[in-house]
């Protein structure tokens, strides 16, 4: 995995003064990279019949898109505010400062398909966390929580659902 | 292609009273569907030998992404403003009212690429004129502007390069 990671940017003060940003469109943009990554990713779960793909806006619909194709399964959108047309399931969740609340579409899930929930990076986990209590409200089976990279200094594993969370690449 | 239309879903007075908002979240989790407008998509673009292809935020990153990875091509973000960590080219675009911004980063396409651009829906056409300037602007070969569905009322083909753009769905 050491060339995948190699590939992956580090941006100082991003977003703000001296916090180092893991910048993965360089991985993105390069076709052997993205290519690789999303096979070895699949790979995980092919054979397991996965329904839907569950991917959050904005980085991990990359991710969650490019896994549901080629795993054959359907891609489900979870959304900021106001974004969804239809009839939507909102969760809020607290966020170092303040709160933020994410969308889902109430019949975007149907009860016991098997879900697989896709982001591209796991940092503190409260939005996935988020997301894994929106899916079990839809009635969603879930089979994982699957990340491109993970920042574990920030132990976001555990506020996710124990064993069942992957990363590809952790830093 | 009847039936991909067929599931994509009318949502009536959204964003706002009047306008029959074209949902195609119900086509995106339909896994038949989504794998059949990919390929459909995908065909056209096989043995062309595309470099990148660009996705723009939020929902051109679903299409981008999937198309990319069959493709065998490497995905470039184009991203609201402040949401790209490295150095970026910005272009700002007229809207109906006031005025958007997009951003791309300035190393993201290299002098000569085949580049491929793919959106959700063409609609005024108005985001996508701005991000084939920025392929321009870098030096990127545009093979075409692609999308999931057009609204040929709207007539945003007219803002484009012409015998550039291909829709797989015309409403």
């Amino acid at each position: 995995m050491d060339d995948l990671k190699s590939i992956i940017r580090d941006v100082p003060d991003f977003p703000k003064k001296g916090i180092i940003f893991k910048d993965i469109t360089t991985l993105l943009a390069d076709a052997k990279s993205f290519q690789r990554m999303v096979d070895l990713l699949s790979h995980r779960y092919i054979g397991q019949k996965i329904d839907k793909v569950v991917g959050v806006e904005a980085r991990g619909f990359i991710i969650g898109a490019a896994l549901a194709y080629k795993l054959g399964a359907g891609v489900v959108l979870v959304r900021k505010p106001g974004k969804l047309p239809s009839e939507t399931f909102s969760k809020s969740y607290a966020l170092e400062y303040g709160s933020d609340t994410l969308e889902i579409h109430k019949d975007a899930i149907k009860k016991g398909e098997k879900i697989l929930l896709a982001d591209d990076v796991l940092a503190t986990g409260g939005t996935m966390s988020a997301v894994v209590d929106m899916v079990n409200v839809l009635g969603g089976d879930l089979v994982e929580c699957c990340f491109m990279a993970e920042l574990e200094f920030l132990k976001g594993r555990s506020k996710l659902p124990q064993g069942k969370v992957f990363s590809l690449l952790k830093f």
